[in-house]
Protein backbone atom coordinates (compact mmCIF):
# COMPACT_ATOMS: atom_id res chain seq x y z
CA UNK A 1 0.00 0.00 0.00
CA UNK A 2 2.24 2.37 0.93
CA UNK A 3 5.81 3.29 -1.39
CA UNK A 4 8.91 4.66 -0.91
CA UNK A 5 8.11 7.75 -3.33
CA UNK A 6 11.83 8.38 -4.60
CA UNK A 7 10.75 10.03 -7.48
CA UNK A 8 7.60 8.45 -8.10
CA UNK A 9 4.63 11.09 -7.59
CA UNK A 10 1.28 9.56 -8.47
CA UNK A 11 -1.77 12.36 -7.52
CA UNK A 12 -1.55 12.39 -4.03
CA UNK A 13 1.74 10.77 -2.72
CA UNK A 14 4.16 13.63 -2.39
CA UNK A 15 7.65 13.38 -3.61
CA UNK A 16 10.01 11.88 -1.02
CA UNK A 17 12.80 14.12 -0.69
CA UNK A 18 15.65 14.49 1.30
CA UNK A 19 17.53 12.08 4.14
CA UNK A 20 16.05 13.94 7.03
CA UNK A 21 12.74 13.07 6.56
CA UNK A 22 13.88 8.91 6.23
CA UNK A 23 16.12 9.73 9.09
CA UNK A 24 12.86 11.49 11.67
CA UNK A 25 10.58 8.59 9.79
CA UNK A 26 12.55 5.93 11.09
CA UNK A 27 12.47 7.40 14.08
CA UNK A 28 8.95 7.57 14.62
CA UNK A 29 8.01 4.45 13.42
CA UNK A 30 10.33 2.96 15.70
CA UNK A 31 8.41 4.73 18.56
CA UNK A 32 5.39 3.37 16.77
CA UNK A 33 6.72 -0.24 17.10
CA UNK A 34 8.12 -0.22 20.57
CA UNK A 35 4.46 1.56 21.67
CA UNK A 36 2.23 -0.87 19.97
CA UNK A 37 3.60 -4.01 21.38
CA UNK A 38 4.31 -2.05 25.09
CA UNK A 39 0.24 -1.89 24.85
CA UNK A 40 -0.25 -5.61 23.78
CA UNK A 41 1.36 -6.59 26.22
CA UNK A 42 -0.13 -4.44 28.74
CA UNK A 43 -3.47 -5.46 27.49
CA UNK A 44 -2.97 -9.01 27.90
CA UNK A 45 -1.01 -8.91 31.14
CA UNK A 46 -4.57 -6.64 32.54
CA UNK A 47 -7.32 -8.55 30.63
CA UNK A 48 -5.22 -11.74 32.26
CA UNK A 49 -5.31 -10.34 35.94
CA UNK A 50 -8.80 -9.25 35.85
CA UNK A 51 -10.16 -12.08 33.99
CA UNK A 52 -8.47 -15.08 36.03
CA UNK A 53 -9.31 -13.01 39.24
CA UNK A 54 -11.43 -14.88 41.89
CA UNK A 55 -12.10 -15.28 45.80
CA UNK A 56 -14.15 -17.50 47.59
CA UNK A 57 -14.91 -16.01 51.04
CA UNK A 58 -17.32 -17.89 53.62
CA UNK A 59 -19.92 -15.69 55.56
CA UNK A 60 -21.76 -17.49 58.11
CA UNK A 61 -21.91 -20.28 56.52
CA UNK A 62 -22.71 -18.87 52.98
CA UNK A 63 -19.86 -19.65 50.87
CA UNK A 64 -19.42 -16.11 48.10
CA UNK A 65 -17.15 -16.03 44.98
CA UNK A 66 -16.47 -13.12 44.00
CA UNK A 67 -15.32 -12.77 40.33
CA UNK A 68 -14.66 -10.05 37.49
CA UNK A 69 -18.06 -10.60 35.99
CA UNK A 70 -19.97 -9.32 38.70
CA UNK A 71 -19.11 -5.87 37.66
CA UNK A 72 -19.80 -4.70 34.25
CA UNK A 73 -17.32 -2.43 33.93
CA UNK A 74 -14.79 -5.38 34.66
CA UNK A 75 -16.10 -7.10 31.90
CA UNK A 76 -15.94 -3.79 29.72
CA UNK A 77 -12.17 -3.30 30.28
CA UNK A 78 -11.45 -7.38 29.78
CA UNK A 79 -12.81 -6.30 26.16
CA UNK A 80 -11.33 -3.55 25.84
CA UNK A 81 -8.14 -5.19 26.67
CA UNK A 82 -9.11 -7.73 24.66
CA UNK A 83 -9.68 -5.37 21.67
CA UNK A 84 -6.59 -3.33 22.39
CA UNK A 85 -4.55 -6.43 22.55
CA UNK A 86 -5.98 -7.85 18.96
CA UNK A 87 -5.44 -4.15 17.09
CA UNK A 88 -2.11 -3.70 18.55
CA UNK A 89 -0.81 -7.16 17.07
CA UNK A 90 -2.23 -6.46 13.83
CA UNK A 91 -0.52 -3.38 13.78
CA UNK A 92 2.81 -4.64 15.06
CA UNK A 93 3.00 -7.01 12.28
CA UNK A 94 2.06 -3.62 9.50
CA UNK A 95 4.16 -1.73 11.47
CA UNK A 96 7.40 -4.54 10.86
CA UNK A 97 6.54 -5.10 7.60
CA UNK A 98 7.11 -1.75 6.52
CA UNK A 99 10.05 -1.27 8.16
CA UNK A 100 11.75 -4.00 6.69
CA UNK A 101 10.46 -2.79 3.22
CA UNK A 102 11.71 0.53 4.48
CA UNK A 103 8.75 2.26 3.09
CA UNK A 104 7.34 5.58 3.99
CA UNK A 105 3.36 6.16 4.62
CA UNK A 106 2.60 7.99 2.06
CA UNK A 107 -0.78 6.74 1.17
CA UNK A 108 -3.66 8.87 2.31
CA UNK A 109 -6.38 6.53 2.96
CA UNK A 110 -4.01 4.00 4.90
CA UNK A 111 -2.73 6.72 7.00
CA UNK A 112 -6.70 7.61 7.92
CA UNK A 113 -7.56 4.04 8.79
CA UNK A 114 -4.46 3.96 11.24
CA UNK A 115 -5.57 7.29 12.60
CA UNK A 116 -9.08 6.47 12.86
CA UNK A 117 -8.47 2.81 14.11
CA UNK A 118 -5.91 4.41 16.86
CA UNK A 119 -8.20 7.11 17.43
CA UNK A 120 -11.27 4.76 18.88
CA UNK A 121 -8.90 2.42 20.40
CA UNK A 122 -7.23 5.44 22.89
CA UNK A 123 -11.09 6.38 23.61
CA UNK A 124 -12.66 3.18 24.48
CA UNK A 125 -9.44 2.30 26.70
CA UNK A 126 -9.84 5.59 28.43
CA UNK A 127 -13.29 5.13 28.66
CA UNK A 128 -13.71 1.28 30.08
CA UNK A 129 -10.19 2.17 32.46
CA UNK A 130 -12.43 5.30 33.55
CA UNK A 131 -15.30 2.98 33.95
CA UNK A 132 -13.37 0.58 35.89
CA UNK A 133 -11.83 3.04 38.38
CA UNK A 134 -15.29 4.60 38.86
CA UNK A 135 -16.38 0.94 40.15
CA UNK A 136 -13.25 0.45 41.97
CA UNK A 137 -13.58 3.81 44.17
CA UNK A 138 -17.26 2.50 44.84
CA UNK A 139 -15.20 -1.14 45.77
CA UNK A 140 -12.51 0.45 48.10
CA UNK A 141 -14.58 3.07 49.90
CA UNK A 142 -18.44 2.83 49.46
CA UNK A 143 -20.83 5.72 49.15
CA UNK A 144 -22.73 5.58 52.12
CA UNK A 145 -25.24 8.75 51.16
CA UNK A 146 -26.40 6.26 48.77
CA UNK A 147 -25.59 2.99 51.38
CA UNK A 148 -23.36 0.93 49.07
CA UNK A 149 -21.07 -0.94 51.35
CA UNK A 150 -17.45 -1.05 50.40
CA UNK A 151 -16.63 -4.27 49.52
CA UNK A 152 -12.91 -4.47 49.00
CA UNK A 153 -12.31 -5.47 53.12
CA UNK A 154 -14.12 -8.32 52.64
CA UNK A 155 -12.33 -9.26 49.15
CA UNK A 156 -8.78 -7.92 49.50
CA UNK A 157 -6.84 -10.38 47.45
CA UNK A 158 -9.69 -9.98 45.21
CA UNK A 159 -9.35 -6.37 44.74
CA UNK A 160 -5.68 -6.19 44.97
CA UNK A 161 -5.35 -8.38 41.53
CA UNK A 162 -8.37 -6.42 39.86
CA UNK A 163 -6.04 -2.38 40.92
CA UNK A 164 -2.69 -4.50 39.37
CA UNK A 165 -4.97 -5.33 35.86
CA UNK A 166 -6.91 -1.76 35.99
CA UNK A 167 -3.08 -0.13 36.28
CA UNK A 168 -1.47 -2.50 33.86
CA UNK A 169 -4.83 -1.06 31.43
CA UNK A 170 -4.01 2.79 32.27
CA UNK A 171 -0.32 2.33 31.06
CA UNK A 172 -1.97 0.79 28.34
CA UNK A 173 -4.25 3.57 27.61
CA UNK A 174 -1.29 6.27 27.93
CA UNK A 175 0.84 4.43 25.67
CA UNK A 176 -2.79 4.40 23.28
CA UNK A 177 -3.08 7.88 23.76
CA UNK A 178 0.55 8.58 22.59
CA UNK A 179 0.49 6.47 19.89
CA UNK A 180 -2.84 8.42 18.38
CA UNK A 181 -0.82 11.87 18.37
CA UNK A 182 1.94 9.73 16.83
CA UNK A 183 -0.43 8.87 13.99
CA UNK A 184 -2.26 12.08 13.53
CA UNK A 185 1.46 13.27 12.46
CA UNK A 186 1.40 10.44 10.32
CA UNK A 187 -1.76 11.59 8.76
CA UNK A 188 -1.78 14.87 8.86
CA UNK A 189 1.84 15.85 7.43
CA UNK A 190 0.67 14.67 4.38
CA UNK A 191 -1.43 17.73 4.21
CA UNK A 192 1.50 20.25 4.81
CA UNK A 193 1.82 22.52 2.30
CA UNK A 194 4.65 21.38 0.49
CA UNK A 195 5.31 21.96 -3.55
CA UNK A 196 2.35 19.53 -4.45
CA UNK A 197 -0.82 21.63 -3.70
CA UNK A 198 -2.91 17.98 -4.51
CA UNK A 199 -1.74 17.27 -0.89
CA UNK A 200 -3.94 20.08 0.45
CA UNK A 201 -7.33 18.20 -0.66
CA UNK A 202 -9.85 16.89 1.56
CA UNK B 1 1.55 34.80 17.25
CA UNK B 2 0.54 33.61 14.07
CA UNK B 3 0.92 35.45 10.51
CA UNK B 4 -0.36 35.71 7.48
CA UNK B 5 2.95 34.60 6.05
CA UNK B 6 2.86 35.87 2.39
CA UNK B 7 6.04 35.87 1.10
CA UNK B 8 7.58 35.68 4.65
CA UNK B 9 9.66 32.39 5.58
CA UNK B 10 11.52 33.54 9.27
CA UNK B 11 12.77 29.77 10.02
CA UNK B 12 10.05 27.36 10.90
CA UNK B 13 6.93 30.07 9.02
CA UNK B 14 6.46 27.63 5.57
CA UNK B 15 5.17 30.17 2.44
CA UNK B 16 1.90 30.32 1.94
CA UNK B 17 0.62 29.97 -1.16
CA UNK B 18 -2.41 29.52 -3.22
CA UNK B 19 -5.68 30.19 -2.83
CA UNK B 20 -6.76 26.81 -2.01
CA UNK B 21 -4.92 26.52 1.48
CA UNK B 22 -6.74 29.82 1.88
CA UNK B 23 -10.35 27.91 0.96
CA UNK B 24 -9.58 25.13 3.42
CA UNK B 25 -8.17 26.82 6.03
CA UNK B 26 -11.32 29.28 6.62
CA UNK B 27 -13.62 26.14 6.28
CA UNK B 28 -11.51 24.46 8.80
CA UNK B 29 -11.66 27.78 11.04
CA UNK B 30 -15.40 28.09 10.79
CA UNK B 31 -15.84 24.41 11.87
CA UNK B 32 -13.59 25.07 14.46
CA UNK B 33 -15.06 28.09 15.58
CA UNK B 34 -18.76 26.58 15.35
CA UNK B 35 -17.44 23.40 17.70
CA UNK B 36 -15.68 25.71 20.03
CA UNK B 37 -19.17 27.78 20.79
CA UNK B 38 -21.09 24.39 20.86
CA UNK B 39 -18.69 23.04 23.55
CA UNK B 40 -19.00 26.36 25.69
CA UNK B 41 -22.81 26.30 25.57
CA UNK B 42 -23.06 22.16 25.88
CA UNK B 43 -20.85 22.50 28.99
CA UNK B 44 -22.72 25.55 30.29
CA UNK B 45 -25.60 23.42 30.27
CA UNK B 46 -24.70 20.15 31.45
CA UNK B 47 -23.08 21.91 34.88
CA UNK B 48 -26.20 24.02 35.09
CA UNK B 49 -27.95 21.04 34.82
CA UNK B 50 -25.86 18.72 37.69
CA UNK B 51 -24.71 21.53 39.55
CA UNK B 52 -28.43 22.79 40.70
CA UNK B 53 -30.12 19.28 40.48
CA UNK B 54 -31.57 18.52 44.06
CA UNK B 55 -34.87 16.38 45.33
CA UNK B 56 -36.33 15.97 48.51
CA UNK B 57 -37.74 12.83 49.79
CA UNK B 58 -39.39 12.05 52.90
CA UNK B 59 -39.27 8.40 54.09
CA UNK B 60 -40.17 7.03 57.02
CA UNK B 61 -40.54 10.32 58.18
CA UNK B 62 -36.95 10.66 57.44
CA UNK B 63 -36.12 13.86 55.22
CA UNK B 64 -33.95 12.96 52.92
CA UNK B 65 -32.31 15.15 50.02
CA UNK B 66 -30.48 14.12 47.00
CA UNK B 67 -27.60 16.27 45.41
CA UNK B 68 -24.86 16.48 42.78
CA UNK B 69 -21.97 15.90 45.63
CA UNK B 70 -23.51 12.88 47.26
CA UNK B 71 -21.55 11.27 44.29
CA UNK B 72 -17.79 11.90 43.56
CA UNK B 73 -18.14 11.38 39.30
CA UNK B 74 -20.53 14.10 39.11
CA UNK B 75 -18.57 16.47 41.43
CA UNK B 76 -16.07 16.13 38.74
CA UNK B 77 -18.36 16.05 35.68
CA UNK B 78 -19.32 19.61 37.25
CA UNK B 79 -15.60 20.18 37.66
CA UNK B 80 -14.63 19.22 34.12
CA UNK B 81 -17.54 21.25 32.42
CA UNK B 82 -16.66 23.92 34.07
CA UNK B 83 -12.69 24.00 32.34
CA UNK B 84 -14.51 22.51 29.10
CA UNK B 85 -16.80 25.71 29.04
CA UNK B 86 -13.52 28.29 30.19
CA UNK B 87 -11.27 26.80 28.02
CA UNK B 88 -13.54 26.94 24.89
CA UNK B 89 -14.22 30.44 25.79
CA UNK B 90 -10.77 31.82 25.20
CA UNK B 91 -10.37 29.17 22.22
CA UNK B 92 -13.13 30.58 20.72
CA UNK B 93 -11.81 34.48 21.35
CA UNK B 94 -8.76 33.57 20.13
CA UNK B 95 -11.02 32.06 16.77
CA UNK B 96 -12.58 35.02 16.17
CA UNK B 97 -9.46 37.61 16.32
CA UNK B 98 -7.52 35.18 13.76
CA UNK B 99 -10.88 35.14 11.45
CA UNK B 100 -11.33 38.73 11.45
CA UNK B 101 -7.33 39.40 11.10
CA UNK B 102 -7.47 36.57 8.46
CA UNK B 103 -4.46 35.66 9.83
CA UNK B 104 -3.34 31.26 9.32
CA UNK B 105 -1.79 29.79 11.96
CA UNK B 106 1.97 28.62 10.66
CA UNK B 107 2.57 29.65 14.60
CA UNK B 108 4.27 25.74 15.70
CA UNK B 109 4.31 26.32 19.29
CA UNK B 110 0.98 27.92 19.67
CA UNK B 111 -0.38 24.71 17.21
CA UNK B 112 1.08 22.69 19.69
CA UNK B 113 -0.22 24.57 22.42
CA UNK B 114 -3.91 24.53 21.31
CA UNK B 115 -3.22 20.75 19.72
CA UNK B 116 -2.41 19.82 23.80
CA UNK B 117 -5.16 21.41 25.50
CA UNK B 118 -7.69 19.96 23.12
CA UNK B 119 -6.49 16.58 23.88
CA UNK B 120 -6.23 17.47 27.50
CA UNK B 121 -9.90 18.34 27.19
CA UNK B 122 -11.23 15.56 25.21
CA UNK B 123 -9.85 12.99 27.25
CA UNK B 124 -10.50 14.63 30.67
CA UNK B 125 -14.07 15.35 29.66
CA UNK B 126 -14.23 11.67 28.00
CA UNK B 127 -13.03 10.18 31.52
CA UNK B 128 -15.50 12.38 33.45
CA UNK B 129 -18.61 10.84 31.19
CA UNK B 130 -17.49 7.42 31.43
CA UNK B 131 -16.97 7.87 35.39
CA UNK B 132 -20.72 9.53 35.32
CA UNK B 133 -22.19 6.80 33.06
CA UNK B 134 -20.86 4.68 35.24
CA UNK B 135 -22.08 5.73 38.94
CA UNK B 136 -25.36 6.24 36.81
CA UNK B 137 -25.85 2.51 35.96
CA UNK B 138 -25.17 1.59 39.17
CA UNK B 139 -27.97 4.22 40.57
CA UNK B 140 -30.40 3.49 37.71
CA UNK B 141 -29.66 -0.81 37.92
CA UNK B 142 -28.18 -1.33 40.86
CA UNK B 143 -25.32 -4.18 41.72
CA UNK B 144 -27.64 -6.88 42.93
CA UNK B 145 -24.31 -9.08 43.61
CA UNK B 146 -22.94 -6.63 45.76
CA UNK B 147 -25.93 -5.12 47.54
CA UNK B 148 -25.92 -2.10 46.04
CA UNK B 149 -29.36 -0.66 45.69
CA UNK B 150 -30.71 1.26 42.65
CA UNK B 151 -31.57 4.70 44.08
CA UNK B 152 -33.22 6.43 41.12
CA UNK B 153 -36.42 4.34 41.73
CA UNK B 154 -36.96 7.05 44.79
CA UNK B 155 -35.03 9.82 43.27
CA UNK B 156 -36.52 9.50 39.56
CA UNK B 157 -36.97 13.28 38.70
CA UNK B 158 -33.16 13.85 40.55
CA UNK B 159 -31.91 10.91 38.09
CA UNK B 160 -33.45 12.43 34.92
CA UNK B 161 -32.18 15.56 35.36
CA UNK B 162 -28.91 14.39 35.96
CA UNK B 163 -29.25 12.11 32.88
CA UNK B 164 -30.02 15.36 30.62
CA UNK B 165 -26.84 16.79 31.97
CA UNK B 166 -24.49 13.84 31.23
CA UNK B 167 -26.09 13.64 27.92
CA UNK B 168 -24.88 16.84 26.90
CA UNK B 169 -21.23 16.49 28.56
CA UNK B 170 -21.56 13.27 25.74
CA UNK B 171 -22.11 15.76 23.45
CA UNK B 172 -19.91 17.97 24.23
CA UNK B 173 -17.10 15.41 24.61
CA UNK B 174 -17.85 13.86 21.27
CA UNK B 175 -17.36 17.84 19.69
CA UNK B 176 -14.14 18.16 21.94
CA UNK B 177 -13.08 15.01 19.47
CA UNK B 178 -13.13 16.53 16.60
CA UNK B 179 -11.66 19.41 18.03
CA UNK B 180 -8.57 17.76 18.53
CA UNK B 181 -8.58 15.92 15.11
CA UNK B 182 -8.67 19.13 13.63
CA UNK B 183 -6.28 21.33 16.00
CA UNK B 184 -4.11 17.81 15.44
CA UNK B 185 -4.28 18.48 11.36
CA UNK B 186 -3.55 22.19 12.22
CA UNK B 187 -0.27 21.21 13.79
CA UNK B 188 0.53 18.45 12.01
CA UNK B 189 0.28 19.93 8.41
CA UNK B 190 3.20 22.35 9.68
CA UNK B 191 5.31 19.38 9.44
CA UNK B 192 4.17 17.90 5.81
CA UNK B 193 7.48 17.39 3.52
CA UNK B 194 7.32 20.34 1.51
CA UNK B 195 9.61 22.83 0.24
CA UNK B 196 10.75 23.51 3.43
CA UNK B 197 13.14 21.05 4.89
CA UNK B 198 13.34 22.71 8.25
CA UNK B 199 9.82 22.18 8.81
CA UNK B 200 10.34 18.97 9.30
CA UNK B 201 11.90 19.14 12.36
CA UNK B 202 10.83 17.85 15.63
Amino acid sequence: MSSLGVGVSPGNVPVYHGSRLKVIDRRVRLAELILRCLICGLAVISAALIGTDSQVREIFTIRKRAKFTDMKALVFLVIANGLAAGYSLIQVLRCAVSMVKGSVLFNKPLAWAIFSGDQVMAYLTLSAVAAAVQSGIFSQFGQPELQWMKTCNLYAKFCNQIGEGVASSLLACLSMVVLSAISAYGLFRLYGDGKEKSSLEW
